[in-house]
Order: C-alpha cells, then sequence, then structure tokens
C-alpha cells in the first residue's frame, strides 16, 4: 500500500509509468499556502482506480505544445472506488464507485454556489479552476494511476448507486468524467434543442461526445467535420453523417448538400487550438475552426466551443498566437448576432443527468467513442496510437476492475 | 404634402439636406423582387417624424468608413406621428405618436417569431436584419427627414399611450428607437443583475445608454472608460464612475481603485471596431476594447458588444481589419470562461419595458446621453459637433414638435 | 364553391355534419366591433382542409360540460392547403400546405411579440386568446370542415417545405396544430430534461403526446398514469410504462416499483377538470390529478398542467367547481417548492422544432397516439369512439387528400 | 462560557428567554441517525449572534398554528461573528462577521448542487429542507440566542468583506438571512423586471421586502394591499403606493385607480395561509390572497407565493385547511396562463447580489421595513408588538454590538 503507480511526462512525444507515493489525504502544499488553509485534508478521499481515460487535452502536453515539465503527472478522466475517507466525507463512503469530475472544485466558494465548478477559487493559485495531473491548474497529481486523491470529496464525487451495475456499463460511465459531460456542454451552449440541425467540428472523442449529444438534446440532423476518414466512419456509425474536409467544396456547399440549406441552426467547435486548414496538406492555423463556425451557423445561432484555447502556445505558428491571440472573424460573428460560449465544461452541471440515462440504457457514449480498454502499462502506447488519429478513445483500466 | 427633406450623405465628411420624394406605401423593389412579394404595402405607414436622432453608427458611415454610396438617405433613430395607414394596419391609428425601432422587421419569419427582431429574414436581400437609412441593410428611405414609411406597422411600431405625455417626455422617448434598448441590450447580454459590478467601455450614447441601464437592471457599481473628458464627465453627472484611459496605469489598476478588485462582474465593449489603443495618441487599434474587456471581466462573466464590428471596412488599419478579422485574446477569454454576445439589439425586446419606465419616470435616458435638440438644417452641424467628441446626443425635431 | 360543410355541436351527446357557407377574408363581426377593426381581412388565407383531428377539448363541449350553444362549430386542430389569400399575405402562398395553431394569434400585440401566443390580446372580446370552433374563443369558425378561413395567416401558418413529403407524413403533422405541441409544453414546462424521470398523468392523446414529448426531451424513464388498460398498453407500445391506477397501491408505490423512488423529476398534468378519482367506479375528483402529481413530483419540481380547468363547468359536482375553484394541496406544494405551469399551449413557440423531428423520422407522434383516418361524414362516430375511450386519435380527412 | 441564552415557545401567545447548553459542533442527533453519519461536525462554526430578527413565520408557532411543542427554540434569521469553527471549516475564519441563511443546506446534495438550498435532502429527516429554531425543521437550535451552531459554515455562511462597515450597517444587512431574499424571491418568480407593474398583497415585513425588491428589478409601479394603516403609511414611505383593503370597491378598480388598468404584469403572494377576506372584519380565507393575486396578475403572469402555506394547521377554519387543502381558483388561473411559484425561499441565490447592493448604499432594506433593535430580553415584547399589527421589524442585539 506504501506506492502509487501514475503515468508520467517525460518530454515531448514520450511519457512512462512511474512510481510515486501513495496518496494523503492533503491539498498541495502550493494550495494551501496560497488560500492559508491547512494541507490537512479531512474532506478528501482516495479513491482506487477503477478506469481512467487518455485525453486529447493530455496530448497538447505530451506534443510539447504547453509549458508542462518533465514529470508531470497525467490523468483527469477518472472514476474510481472509495478505499479511504477524511472525517469530514459523510456521503459518500468506502466501497462507492464513483465518477470524478475532471474541474476540481471546493463546493464553498461564490462560483461554485453558482454552479461554475470549472472556474472555482479555491483550488488553484495561478488562475480559476484546476484539474488533476495538468500544467497551470493546481499541482494536483494526476490520475492515470492505480490510486487517487480526491478533495472535497463529498462535493465532488457523484456515486453510481449500484456496484456491480456500475461495473458493467464502466465504459461508458468512465466518459461522465470528462469527454461526456464536456461534449454535451458544447452541445448545450450552442443551442441544441428538439429539431436542431447542427455542425460539429471534430470528430475526435469530444466532437463525438458532442454529436451523440446533440441527438440526445434532440437534434434532427447531425454533422461532424473532420480530415480523418475512421474518425468520419466512427461519427457515421451512430447516424450521424460525416463532413469530410479533405475533399473540394467549401464547407457550406457540403453541408447544403445534407439538408439543403447551407447554414445550421448550431455549431460547436471541438477542436481547439491545435487546428489545421482545410484539404489534405493544410498548415495549422489557430483560428480557422472557430471562423468556419460561424460561416456556418446562421444567423441568431450559439456557437459552443469546448475545443481547448490557451493564454500559452510555445509551439504557435506566430507570435500573437503564443499568447492566444488568434485573428478571429469578428465582424462577420457580430453582423450574424452569434454568441460565443467558451471555457471548461463545469462537469456538475451534466454528470448526474448523463448518468441516468446510461443507467436507463438512453445513452451509447462508449459506442460512440469507441471506447478501448487497456492495462496501466499500456499507456504509453495509447497516447501513441491516439496521436496517431486512431478513431478510439483508450480507457485505462489499472486493476482489471472492469466487468467488460 | 409631395416632398420631403432629408439627410443625405455626400461623401467622407459631408452630409446634406436635400428634398426627396414623399414617402408611397411601398417596400424597395430590391426587397419586394427578392422576396418575390409585392411592392405595394397595405401593412405600411406614414410617419411625419415627431424626433430622430443621429447615432454613431451614422458617423461610419459619413466618416466613410463603409461602402455607403454617394446619396445614401440617413436616419434609423426615428419618432413619428401616424399620418397615413395601409388597410391592414388595424392597431395603431392615425394621430399615434409611436417609437420605431431601427430594426426593420417583418413579424412572420422564424427569427421574429424568435423574438430576434435584428436579424429578420424577410427585409434584406443581402443579409438577415435591415435598417432605415443604413448601407447594406436592404435599401430602406432615412429617417433623418419630414416623413418617413414603417412597414409592418402593427409590428413594428410602439404606440405611446397618451399624446401630451409623449410629446412632454419627447426627448427621452426619442431614446427608444435605438441607444436606450441598445445599450440595455449590451448591460444585459453581459448578464448585469442586482448587485453586479460593470465595466462599460465608451461613454458615447451607446456607452452612456449601457450605464444608465446597468444602473436600472441593479448594478452596485458602474464604471466607465473614455478617452474623452467631456464625456467622462457625462458618464458621473448620474452617478457612474469615470475611468480615464488615458492616464497611466491598467485598466485592472483603476478598477481596483474603485472597488478593490480588479475584476468586475460583466463587461460591455460600447465602441466597437473603430476603436483606439490607450493614451492620448494611440492608434486605432480596432480590438483593443474587446480585449480589455476580456482582461477586466471576472471568470465566468460574459461580455456585451453593442459596438459595431463590420465585414467590410475600407479604412481599416491592415488587409485583415478590411475583412473584419480581428487579433482577439480568444486564449484568454476560454481560459476566463467568458461567453461573448454580439450583434444588433432585438428593439422590440426592450422597448416597452423601458417606455413604461420612463412614462413613470423611473428613466432618465434623455439627461444621462445629455439630449441636444437641433433643427433637421442644422443636422449637418450636428453630425460635426458629434464626430468632434461633443458629449451630447443630438435629437432632429424636423417640424417643432417636442413639447420641451 | 359557395358552401361548406363543418362538424356542429348539436346538444349533449350530439354532433353532425351541416353545411354553412363557404367561408371569406374576414374577421368575425364580435372581433372586429370589440377591437374597432374592420372585418375584411388582407391579412387572412382560406385554407382546404387537409386534415383536421377530433381533440378531447372537443369532448368537453360535447358532454355538455360548457356553455357552449347548440350550433356551435367544431373543430381547431387544422392542417390545410392555401386556396385563397388576402393581398397582405406576403409569405404563403397558393398551394403552401401548412399546419394551423389552434392558437389564432395577431402577431401584433404585446403577448404574441413576446410568444405568448396562447393569451393573444387581439382576437377574442371575453379575454385573452382564442381558437377556431370552441366556446368563448372569439366566435370564429371551426376547422373540422372541408375548408376554414384563417386570419394573420402569415404569423399563423407553418409551412411545410415540401408538398408531396407534407402529404406522406399527413398523420405526423396534423399533431402540429395541438396535441403535439400541447404534450411538449407539459413535459417541457415541468421541467423535463436530460435524463429526468417522468410521470404522465392520463393515457389519452394529450398524455401519450406528453410521454412522447418527455422521451424526445431526454427523459430516462416516462411513466403513464391511467384507469383504461388500452390506452395504458397504447403508452407502453412506444415505450413507456404503464401504471394502472386502478389497481390497489399508492401511485407512490407503483412508481417505486419502476424506478425505485417514489418521486419523479417532473410531473404533467394531461387530465384536467374532469378526473375522476383512482379505483375501477371513482367518482368524478375535479383537482385529483394535479394533488397526485404534487404527491410524487420532487422537492423543486415543475409541474406542467397541459389538462384543461375551466372557469365555469355547469356540470361540475359542485357550487366551488361549477366556478373552477378547486381543493387543491397548496400546503403540500409549498412544503415541496413546486411550481405550477398552467394554460393553453402557446403553439408556434414548438409547432416547427416537432415538424423538423418529423420530417427528419426522429418523432412518431403519428403511432404514439394511433393515429386513425376517417372521413368528414364520420366525424360523429369518431366523437362516440374517442368518447368511450378508445385508444385512438382520429383523424378527419375531407378531402381524401392524405397519401398514407 | 458554558451556557447559552435562546428564546424558547411556552405555549400559545408565550415565548420566554431561557438558558440552555453552550453550542457544540454537533449535528442533531436525529439527523446524524437518519443519514447515518456522525454528529461530530468538523464542519461546522460556532457564532456569537451579532443580530436575530423576530419573523412573521415565527408568529405562525406562537399563535399555536403549527405543531411545534412547549420548549421549541426559536429563531431563524441570524447574524453572527464567528467565534469557533471546526476542523473542516476552511474559507471562513474566526473574526469573521457573516450572515446565516435560514436554510440550513448541506452544499453537497442534488439540490444543493442545483442552487436550492431551501430543499437540501440532508439536513431533515422529516422532509426536504430545514431551518434553525422551527418546527418540522431538522431539530436545529433557535437562532434567537446568544450563540448558535451553524454547520457545513464554509458552504452556508456569507461573509461581509469588513467588520466595521458590517457593524455600520448591521441593521440592513440583519436582512439577508431570510426576509430580503425571501421578498426578492417573490418578486424575482413572479418575473417582475424593467417596467413592470407589481401587486404584493400583505404590507408585512417581507410584503414590504417584496416591495423593495421589485424597486430593485426595476418595476415602474408598485402597489402593496393590507388592511393596516400604518403598515400601508410604512409601504408608501418608499416609494409604493398603499391599496388599501378595508375600503368598498374591488381590488381590480382600486389598481385601475392608479395605474389606468385593473390588471398588474406580476402580483406577489407575501401573506400565506392565515390570509383573511376583505373589509374590516373579515374572517380568515385561507386562499383569498392567492386567488385576489389570479384576479388582478394579466394573462402570462407569474405569482410569487413567499407567503407560507402548510400541510398542518390544527386552527384551520375547516377539515381540508387543516392539511393544508385550500379552495384555489384553477380555472381562473389556468384560462389566464399564470405559472405559480412556490416554496421556501433558497436564500443563498440571492444574500450576495443584495449585500453587494447595501455595502454600496444601492438598497434601504432596513428603512422599508423600519428595522427596530431591541434587547435579547426584550424579545417576549416584541413578539407581541409584531403580533399586534406594529408596522416595524424586531432585530434582536443579544450582545449590544450593533453600532447602530
Amino acid at each position: 500500500m506504501g506506492s502509487n503507480r501514475v503515468v508520467v511526462y517525460k518530454g515531448p512525444g514520450e511519457v512512462e509509468v512511474e512510481s510515486i507515493d501513495y496518496p494523503r489525504l492533503e491539498v498541495p502544499k502550493e494550495v494551501a499556502d496560497h488560500f492559508r488553509i491547512t494541507q490537512k485534508a479531512p474532506h478528501a478521499a482516495i479513491l482506487k482506480v477503477t478506469t481512467t481515460n487518455i485525453c486529447g487535452s493530455d496530448q497538447h502536453m505530451v506534443r510539447g505544445r504547453t509549458t508542462a515539465p518533465v514529470g508531470q503527472t497525467l490523468g483527469h478522466e477518472i472514476t474510481g472506488e472509495v478505499v479511504e475517507a477524511g472525517e469530514d466525507v459523510l456521503f459518500v463512503r468506502e466501497g462507492d464507485i464513483c465518477s470524478v469530475p475532471f474541474n476540481i472544485a471546493c463546493g464553498r466558494c461564490r462560483m461554485c454556489e453558482e454552479g461554475k465548478t470549472g472556474i472555482c477559487l479555491n483550488v488553484n493559485p495561478a488562475r480559476a479552476g484546476a484539474a488533476y495531473g495538468y500544467v497551470d491548474m493546481g499541482g494536483w497529481i494526476g490520475g492515470q494511476a492505480e490510486y487517487v486523491m480526491v478533495p472535497y470529496a463529498d462535493f465532488n464525487l457523484l456515486k453510481f448507486p449500484d456496484r456491480d451495475q456500475a461495473l458493467e456499463k464502466i465504459l461508458d460511465l468512465t466518459m461522465l468524467s470528462d469527454i461526456f459531460p464536456t461534449g454535451y456542454h458544447g452541445a448545450y451552449t450552442a443551442g441544441v434543442t428538439t429539431g436542431s440541425t447542427v455542425y460539429v467540428a471534430g470528430a475526435g472523442p469530444v466532437g463525438l461526445a458532442a454529436a451523440h449529444s446533440a441527438q440526445l438534446l434532440g437534434a434532427s440532423v447531425v454533422m461532424v467535420g473532420d480530415m480523418n476518414a475512421d474518425r468520419l466512419r466512427q461519427a457515421e456509425s451512430f447516424g450521424c453523417v460525416g463532413i469530410d474536409l479533405t475533399t473540394d467544396g467549401t464547407l457550406e456547399e457540403k453541408i447544403a448538400e445534407v439538408t439543403g440549406d447551407p447554414e445550421v441552426d448550431a455549431a460547436v467547435d471541438a477542436v481547439g487550438f491545435e487546428a489545421r486548414g482545410h484539404g489534405a496538406d493544410a498548415d495549422e492555423a489557430p483560428a480557422t475552426v472557430l471562423n468556419d463556425c460561424m460561416g456556418v451557423a446562421r444567423a441568431g445561432a450559439g456557437i459552443g466551443i469546448p475545443g481547448l484555447y490557451v493564454t500559452g502556445d510555445p509551439g504557435a505558428v506566430d507570435d500573437a498566437a503564443k499568447e492566444g491571440t488568434l485573428g478571429v472573424r469578428l465582424g462577420l460573428g457580430w453582423a450574424k448576432s452569434h454568441h460565443f460560449m467558451t471555457g471548461q465544461c463545469p462537469v456538475k452541471q451534466y454528470n448526474r443527468k448523463l448518468m441516468n440515462l446510461i443507467l436507463h440504457d438512453k445513452a451509447d457514449i462508449a459506442k460512440a467513442v469507441r471506447a478501448t480498454k487497456i492495462s496501466l502499462d499500456e499507456a504509453p502506447q495509447g497516447y501513441q496510437q491516439f496521436d496517431s488519429g486512431a478513431a478510439q478513445k483508450f480507457v485505462i483500466d489499472p486493476h482489471g476492475m472492469a466487468a467488460v
């Protein structure tokens, strides 16, 4: 019980599984110092990790596109079993299997009281909002590991009602920690509702989750654009229409072929700052996807932006982009009265609702993103395959607990 | 009765009052042709103009910053008395004094049924949304005139309940056609509510209207930034705090001096694309104001953008800006989970509410913007004075009808 | 072309098809007089009725439970083809097949501008809101007829994009005039959203439409209570759980058997004032259903009330009920922080969205309510069968136009 | 430090100040047992009570209109200084002066995560929602005392930023624990917004708080109805129009005299179940006020119901009313498409916003309700005076800490 194995960033393109100390019921020293609280955390719990997924935003770090230092522990998509709890953890108990929202939140600040758990004010000295295993996100240890510490456990943890059922549906439930709510947030904030036509930019896991969420929100047509043929096939496998961005023709034309109308009711940017232009050999063009979304979104539409944009990108194409300043077609957006919804998904606003769908067999998120189970030791290969464009979502099962 | 006098754009820096035909109950030919409807408009009314205001967005045209042709009639802030009505005008009647929303809307399309009258689908062949006397806005004749034609009159006109009361309060009520709702829209979409701290960028008439609206929405502190000392004084005259952008120190520091906090709950960009950088001799820097707003808006805040951004600006500082592509600090906005609310104000969503405040002496918009009455013949001087930074809002009274 | 055949109320339990004048482009005299407008209606259109459905609220009249006079024309669920249009009808044209919202609205008053078309201020001298063929609803002629006049046609009519497709899907599309939006309104205002557990009281057509709408809004479980075995089977045919109210046990117990929890997230009263108590031989008990809904709705829930409650019910069980005063468990509702959403559905808020679902094969409303086509002459039998509890929705096709 | 003095209910019409044990950091045994948690409460704090107010809902108990047992401790409107805190209280500290929402909430359940702190699921074995010093509300000790224990202190307490400022404005700030948010909730849920005309039923403290809140929300006219002349004068003292219910004429007529219209945009029932009919000698008529509100609220209006309705009223006028079943004009409400918003105010949704107004001198709630400071020993007289209809709000200052 004295140690813990965790995935660690070792430099551009490299991750390894390393041993670190077993977690303690303590907040990071930098957090305690900054907020003048004790490190001791009676509100925290330790979880034995049931499943933990590799995320596209982990890839930004691993590709060297952030300021993450070598040694950064990784993993913020975590599901686990409570194995130890502080004395102020009252409502979740040992043995409970729970989903962990990737955004760490205190449940006690003004933002948390408004439900904005993605920008909690008490968990990160550097800015509003924190996450496990992520650069500039508060120094919390990553959860692509055997064990992980979760602070403010009563607030953060979403308990699954039945243990056996949870382990059977674990490949779906594991998506509740991040991408299912994140995709849903993108679709929901874009205004997708009964009857909407929707365009989702990007057929990676978040894009697929946004597309499935759009279906669950009642969309009449969901189109997903990408340049990766496998990912387009994946989107089509559950009823979406794939839009191949490598072929001739404008996006408006391609959409009009599907619906008879070059514009959609709502658009979701599920790509973010590492966007590339259209066509097979397009260069990186960081605002392309967002600008595309404006082009095809009808007047009055919302644009949901779950795709990540950053304030510091050492590998960016130009100086402005290095600090997150991008060439946005603001004139067009204004002329069309668009509204733009940015930021981390506040997972707690959605995870309970989506859990209920999964438990009643009304959502098939594992199938939509093609969840693929691997062991902790296989994590490095998982990172590689995902980076090379595999149309899969890798789910690490460190203890072989999944019943599927 | 055979003619009509109207303010006309004569080239950069120049406007004149000219005679044109008396209005007819007809829609512009380009509108009729495009939408395959008759020009004959039984839904239209002709108004004798009581008051009509000079707007900052008129100035964009007059400065030559748009593609407006010489001869463009001007004026979209109109209040008037119904003097003639088509046979399908049923609920407003001759003699009624009414406010005319600057956005022309049909009341019959999907956008109008959703209340989005700023992007009506049936009034402009070029795009969603139309206005009187404006380039690319459908070819409707301007209302800085003696008479003006209003289509879909039952839908567009807001009738004042009492004629005498209306003429007494006309300097307040005349602001209902555009800047009062537009300012309110900026504050409202930014999320201003009970207790909010608010920063409004720009102390021109729309900024002042946004600031007064923020007060009416329950703000606890309203700060208004500008580089024009007279306009700052004007903001302070009704209880706002002026933020002088010409002095040393960051905007965050100046705000913290007022409230103890460098961030505000909501920010409003009431400047738009002709923004300049800070400091006395700053150059034009089209996204500066919006980027400033992101800097001072707290995480989770909304940013209301009533300030105009355009898709074509022949006088812009660079090629990207000429087509409305600006360097936006998207990384910062995303990190702070901002949402950005753009576009023309849908006047009808707010004008009735604000009229009720004026009629019950609960809003002082004329005083806030320093309404100044002039004759139609004085319009050219009004344009000049306004362009030179006068802290005034010029109200043309073509027939000397105002009781004040 | 000089005459028209229409279903007419002939006294308790009796309806007949009679000949009346062919419709004119005129509003009812009582409406014109009250609102001081001309009867002549350039805004109106005449429709050849494609389909028109028998509604549960028609039954209230036919059972003699309202003050409807003998001779009242019937029918407010209308779909039809435009065959004549006034000169101010600009955007729908002859040949268009359109859905007619049952609530008549002017599109020009304050309520219409807020989207509250169920309480339009300009169409009924007696109160806010009007409908075709209904007592106290403005004197508009009913649409269970060959032809019908629709005022404010550009505003009221929802055009189907393709004529052939419309005639093929007509049994679904015909539900857009009332029960599909009405059921959706019940579920939506009750707060049904992703993952909700829902109880719908009543398995008549509106209850079934509410249940299907709850599914489309993302409910995880939808339960429908009734005492009619056929109607319960009908609810189960499309994935709902039937709750048999004739058997022993409380409603809470029956719900707990399904979900493990005696309470639901949202409840819909789709019965209204002719409710009876539980058990096979229960008497009428007008607030029973609403009180049941409070019992099973969790704290904080909304209760959607599309079921009709009236201000005058000559056949009521007691004097208070005769004027619509019922014994409501207000103490319970208050203790649970419920909110109660009443009134006519504003059809226009939903019909376009639901049409989009139907046209893209994402909603099966005809199947859910078991749409059954009959001729105009069969209308009297349709009324009888429906009143005797048939688990069917009768759709009159006066001209044999339906392609199914 | 071993004891504490608290106001206690001694039987109908009687309260006394008694000594009880000094508070401990423990939850009530019944709460701990029911929810299977320890009594020990590291999340709790002990407050030295700065001010604590007598509430109209206390009067229901003291009048014997509830099932409160003799010995029930009283007081749920509490402001205090933190003097002791459990080890999981991290963000409020000793010396902080804080407002205590009257509704006790855990901050960790589904309702709390939705902001519905009035119906927290973890604090009361009997039902959702709890309060200090109230029958059936979880057994928490009352705060009309020298000291009080507050559980989940980081979540429940609203800290005032500056101690001296707090003590100077304490007569305003003390209203944040209940009546100011409760009145605001009534106005807000009724839909009061910019320009609304509003009717508030009841000029007791909650009614006055609702009236002042309506002003802060932007109402154009606020009318307050009561039968107590002093209370009407109090309402008029801050700009409302008093409506005297003892005189001849209908409520509709009286309202029309003020605004020219017999209906209002929003209505608030600030009376609740102990309502009496109109006229000087009217009997109790428990649904009268709510029915009045329906009469005067326009079609489409909301009705906010902060006035308390109960499930058990031993002193009610009839058997139905004894269990909270009242004769509600549901037919009328339905015909007018009203929505009814009931339940305890979730204080945390509003108290921070309202605090910001007070701290910036934008709200005058102490003046509006005529706050009157008394000592703890004067509490019994305070109860008597309030019950006899004094137009005052009594604020107990047990330690003489208020700086006013």
